[in-house]
Formats: structure tokens, sequence, C-alpha cells
């Protein structure tokens, strides 16, 4: 066997391609449907997972929003005056968030309904038309099932999907690409209970494997490239239902909120 | 072509694979040039990075340390007191630490000299012999460079390491897998100034490379796995020292302290 080739011994090598062939996205697009047709296409085979950047999910589902159309309210005219930000997108920062975390010049870490914790509540106005911008799907975990459904049914067997962003981080520079849904799999591995090789007991071992293989995806799809999905082959994962707020931690016991 | 083989178009398809036949390491092995010569049999060539568990690392640099022979000072003691946890550990958790972050019942996030924030200081007390702990490597980036000399020279041009370890998030449940040393490539890439197929100009995408990388290893390395190394392939890199500071928030910038 050839060293370059990927190892057929599930768990001893990843692949993760990026899935070409994605046309730009407009509201009501039949997306799993596309995504599943693409898939099988590219050899995609039941145990992959398929990682699709949110944007085009957020643009599948109308969730695109005309600055025009916004009519900022008091707390969002004060927000932008304080960040310097566009009183539309801080009427829309403020309607995506439960909280706003921390606020600083013009950076704005919100908590979106969804719980995740980000910048400007995840709206995202890079590669969108002008005087628009994208927020994320309303529920990112029933659109990872919805493209699983069709995903699965078209390859024939068990995938994995895991919808992204890129979160910037505490205490690290530098964006990486997150899970904020997820199908088919289990997010988290949980090595508690079990035993390292010198027989102790493992704790508080638990991997964010949806969160590693999303950003697997991340190094190849990059903000310029344009290619808002990959199938990574080769991850061992756990057949479940999936979803995401098994990543996201407990407020009370977050420590840095 | 078939569809399972990686894209050799650079940036299209990354491959990560296990990099087998590491032993247990003792302190004094010759850790670099034992690497570059598992991975010139493997395979690995230039433009490829080499990701590594700190853990080998710190083992062969001698970063082990004996709990008996440790003498808790005070504040240690207090720290043990307050988190139910060893004394000699909680003496090493501060010497290792320029801060502690947070602290609550068991959980103590420190910032190490080294700059990062993590539980317990990285000490980690799992696959290693009963009464002992690692420590992180002293300067993972020096290590990295000195892994990096070695195998460019045995494969024969340019490639990337990046020494890691498992880190838990703010907010996130999971640890992941993160850089803490780089050699031979910029960890971070810069996408700013750069536009969006709109044509507008690019702002605060600065994609974390090192890190998304780490991650995609980290999926297949796994705790339980015991193999501590993995060759990434096709992911397009630029050349570059390294460093891990670049990953690293200045603290005045930094909301979550």
């Amino acid at each position: 066997m050839g060293a370059r080739e990927p190892d057929p011994r599930l768990g001893y090598a990843l692949n993760a391609r990026l899935l070409t062939g994605i046309p730009e996205i407009a509201p009501g697009d039949p997306l799993p449907a596309r995504l599943a047709a693409l898939a099988a296409a590219d050899g995609m085979e039941p145990g992959d997972v398929l990682v699709v950047a949110h944007k085009v999910v957020s643009k599948a589902e109308g969730q695109v929003v005309r600055l025009a159309d916004v009519s900022p309210g008091v707390a969002a005219r004060r927000l932008a005056e304080q960040t310097n930000k566009d009183p539309a997108l801080c009427e829309l920062i403020l309607s995506e968030s439960r909280a706003i975390v921390r606020q600083r010049n013009a950076v704005v870490i919100a908590e979106t309904h969804h719980g995740f914790i980000c910048a400007n509540a995840g709206i995202d106005s890079s590669n969108v038309a002008d005087g628009t911008v994208v927020l994320l799907p309303r529920d990112p975990d029933r659109s990872a099932r919805h493209i699983q459904a069709a995903v699965a049914a078209a390859v024939g067997g068990r995938v994995g999907v895991v919808v992204t962003d890129t979160h910037g981080r505490a205490w690290r520079r530098g964006l990486i690409n997150l899970a904020i849904g997820v199908a088919g799999f289990a997010p988290i591995i949980d090595y508690r209970g079990g035993r390292d090789r010198e027989g102790r007991l493992l704790v508080a071992t638990d991997q964010g494997l949806a969160d590693e293989i999303a950003a697997a995806a991340g190094s190849l799809m990059g903000k310029a490239a344009g290619t808002p999905a990959a199938v990574v082959s080769g991850v061992d994962t756990i057949a479940s239902p999936g979803g995401v707020g098994d990543l996201l931690r407990d407020p009370e016991l977050d420590l840095f909120r």
C-alpha cells in the first residue's frame, strides 16, 4: 500500500476533501437534496461526516436580512454609538441574542438564543450581497438533521452531519471552525470510566469530536475559498441523534461568563 | 481517479494519518531523530505537518516529576484543601503558573508561564507511571523547532511541526487538541486586507490554522489511542519560523480573564 493512500483501518487516517459544485445558494434552495446528490456523486460512504458551513444553510433557509429593512430601536442606537457599528446591524445583534456577554470598543460578544457565545451573535456580513447580512440558522440541529436524512438516503447508510461556524476564542487569536449543529453521531466522546494504559481510571477526558471534525474541515474551507462543504472520512463516530447541546457548557458550570 | 484517494491539488484535501511505531518514551530519548526516521519511512513529504502530542516531548525532555519528591508549601496546602487535590500536585500547579485564572471546587484554571490558559497548568497524570505526573515542555516552540529541523532534514524539505495538548474551552464542553508549540509554518492565516467574492474588504478573519491542524490530528489521536503523533498532508501552509505566541491573545485585549 502506498504511503499516501488513506489507511482503510477506521480511526487510523482521516481524509477531509472539499465538496465542490455547490453554486450560490438562494432562499428556498433545496439544499439537503443538493448536498445529498453531490456527496453521493463524490463517493461519500456510510460512516463519513459531511461538514457544511452555516452560511449556505442560512441562505437556503432565508436567514438573509437587508439592513435597510431593519428599524433600529433605542437600545440598538445606543449600542451603535458605543461600537461605531451600523444601527441596523446592532438591532439584529440584540434580537439574535439572549445576552451580551462582553462589550468593548467595536467588539460585541453575545450569547445567541441557541446558546453560542460569539462575536456579533454570529451575524455575518462577508460573502453576501451588499447591504445584506446572514443570520445563523434558527435551529442548526434541525438543519443538520434534514441534511443528514437526505444524505443518508443517498449514500445508503448512516452518515454524520456538522453545520459549522468560525468562532473566535477566549485567550487565543485566530478563528477556528466549530460545530453549531450536529446530526447522526455523538458530538462528544466520553472516555470517563475508561482506563489509561497503566490501568488508571480516566477522568475528565471528554473529547469534543464534532468540534475537531469541524476544525479539520475548516483548515481546508478557509474564508476565501468559497467552498462551503467538505466530506470527512475515517473518523470513528458513534451513532446518535446528535445535538449541539452536548457541546455547550451548562452556564452554571461555566467559569468564563 | 477514485473518490477515496486524496486530491493532489494542494488545499483541496487534507489527510491525517497516525504515525505508528513510537515506543514508550523515557527521559533522554532522542525524540526528534526518532520522529524524523519514522516520518520519513512513513512517506512524509515536504509541505506536510507533523503533529506531536506534548506528552512524549515532555517525557523525552525529562519533564516527569514524582509527586513523592515534591514538598508542598503553605499556598499549595491551602489550594489542596480547597480543591481536594494532592498537595504535591498543587505545589506543581502553582510553580508552573504565572496566575490562577479561575478556581471553583476541584477545578483550577491556570495561566502557565508560557501563557496558556488551561486546567491544572497543563499537568497531566494519565498514561504515566503511578505516582508521577508530566509537566508541559519548558519551551514547546523550541521543542517543535528541534523536531522540525530533524524531520525537514530527513524528508528533504520544509515541513511544519505542531506540538499539541488537549484543552478545555470557555463555554464549550469537550477537550480539543490545540497547538502549544509551532515550527516551520505560520500558525495564523491573516485574510485581513483581502476581499470576499463580492469585492468587499475582509476584516477580522484571521484563521487559527495551527489549531485546526492540531484538532484534525486530535480527532484521530484520542486519549485512549496511545499513538502520540500524526502526519497531516494537503494543508496549504505558509513558510515561517512559527511560534505559538501568534496564537495567544494579548492579555490587554482579552475580555475573558
